[in-house]
């Protein structure tokens, strides 16, 4: 790994295009001086945005183009059109060819998803890529995957996300034996749960190294922190952020208009004011945008498309530290070792 | 239907037992004293309790059992131990018989739903009975549809609960159309979707009658109250349910933990105390605690295992809501009509 971080950013990404893009480079680069910045985009708008910042101008460069996958374009879409050409490709060309260290992106995440898996290819121990969040709880934070890359896993895609995700949390939350726990509904033997109680018993079985398994978790766990990795297919994960990030905004909204309802309230506001601009840094979806693909030969991360710039620079931060810590080789390390020590499991019918 | 509403309640049910639906049903003969009550449980404890309360006493009458449903009873086994003769067995009993109009019960889920579906049998328009729940958002409230009962949905169950739920609105809300989307991840041309998509194209090119098909909804959407009702698969319902009350329970804390952190942010929640009140109040999910089984011969009401007398109180009035304005019948009568007239999509592959 070179002395700097090398971040590809698709410029053109993103409900609020370039300028959130360089405003986000710009409020990371603060943060780690040690980065360069390849903008990938339309140079007669990403050039004079660049420029007009001296500091980010002298780490970066702008490579041009004029192709822009569309937010509605779909993945088969975005490949067909875009591939070779897009800024969404170009940028993550340049972790394929080795010029950049991580690509960053806030374009539409089926055809991000989509090129990354085409010219990445999943490492040869997954068979499906996974998207990881990082989910803040009641503790501290905990991983949450796939929060939506595949839907419909089977017990052995759900048993590499453990594997995966405790890697993750070993060198994230600095902890040796990550606690795992795979997400279920508390109903038992309900049909349609055979992957999650098949995976629950090779964990168990097998005990992979580097994790405890803890057995199933419900939604209301997530956000009680109850494990360090919570592990579930992409439909179901992607519903649970989305839901959460909802509810959050929502309570929010009541919040506000309770606040504001009597002079009384509003003058205890006043008083608690500094109170509550913590307590909304720490609702802020913004601190905690950016997810990591996993399972790829080459790091890739997938900011919010409406984000700003604060939000922007925390995905190119969680970019930033999965580079600089070399998080993905020890996450793709663990699988390799998870899968080399793996037991086969011939006698219930699993197979490695 | 008799001029007073028949409850059949189970005394047994829940982690803190007898104690919390006796003072459930107080709570809510305050709120409709045109109730009759029928405890089923062990006399011995239920007696006493309802006794002491002269006024529940003047309408309720206790039956005896022995035998309670645990909590952690599997499904098939509760069905061994506890049919003919448990408490949650006998309220629904209760149903089936015509001595009462609605079954309630805080036991758990898996074996309610095993004995509700048993005794009272699906009607038969739907194969599979559903959980809804009426869920909170910014504009007012929506009805959520599966949050447990099956989990994997086939296009044609997705479109039964959509018919369903629409019925559930239409008198609930008094809305002519309720608005219908199915609940969806963002990403398009995902593996997996298949049922979701077929749904959404049957029910735009089927326009059943009584609603309007919004299209997909996301996680997010929930909570904004996009559309009155949201139709999804039971185990991304449940998952979705469990993770929004954890996320509420989690910035209640760190609300809590805020206010109380400075002299200032003290004083102005002192000041503010009684728009906290109703903040808590709005999110206090006792006030919403209550499903409803539906696309069953009979209601049932699940109340949540571990609720207090407040909670349960809930539960019982939406049980008397549905049972004082017929609303299973309704549900039914939808499902009945919109399977009469159910175009046949022999070009699409699907048959009604």
């Amino acid at each position: 790994m070179p002395e700097k971080v090398r971040i590809a950013l698709d410029a053109m990404g993103g409900d609020n295009g370039p300028s959130v893009v360089v405003g986000g480079a710009s409020l990371s680069l603060e943060r780690h001086p040690d980065t360069e910045f390849i903008f990938f985009g339309d140079e007669a708008v990403v050039g004079p945005l660049v420029k007009a910042d001296a500091r980010l101008a002298a780490a970066s460069r702008v490579v041009h183009t004029d192709v822009a996958v569309r937010m509605d374009d779909k993945p088969s879409q975005a490949l067909r059109r875009g591939r070779w050409k897009s800024s969404m490709w170009l940028a993550i060309d340049a972790v394929k060819k080795g010029d950049a260290d991580v690509a960053v992106s806030a374009g539409n995440t089926g055809a991000l998803m989509a090129m990354s898996a085409f010219h990445l290819r999943t490492v040869s121990e997954i068979e499906r890529p996974a998207i990881a969040a990082v989910w803040p709880n009641l503790r501290a934070e905990s991983i949450v995957l796939d929060v939506g890359a595949t839907i419909g896993a089977d017990a052995q895609h759900l048993v590499a996300m453990a594997v995966i995700g405790a890697a993750m949390a070993r060198v994230l939350f600095d902890k040796e034996k990550p606690t795992v726990g795979l997400l279920n509904i508390g109903v038992e033997e309900v049909k349609g749960l055979e992957a999650v109680r098949e995976a629950g018993k090779i964990l168990r079985e097998t005990a992979p190294a580097g994790m405890e398994y803890h057995g199933f978790v419900e939604g209301t766990d997530i956000s009680k922190g109850t494990v360090d990795v919570v592990v579930t297919e992409g439909f179901a994960g992607n519903i649970a952020l989305k839901t959460a990030e909802g509810t959050a905004r929502q309570i929010g909204g009541y919040l506000r208009s309770a606040m504001n309802r009597t002079w009384r309230a509003r003058l205890g506001y006043l008083l608690a004011k500094s109170a509550f601009d913590g307590l909304r840094a720490k609702m802020d979806p913004r601190n905690a945008n950016g997810a990591v693909f996993l399972g790829l030969n080459g790091l890739v991360i997938k900011s919010h498309g409406n984000t700003d710039p604060l939000g922007y620079s925390s995905a190119i931060d969680i970019g930033y530290d999965f580079a600089r810590y070399q998080l993905l080789s020890k996450v793709s390390q663990a699988l390799v070792q998870y899968k080399g020590a793996e037991p086969r499991l011939v006698e219930s019918g699993v197979t490695a």
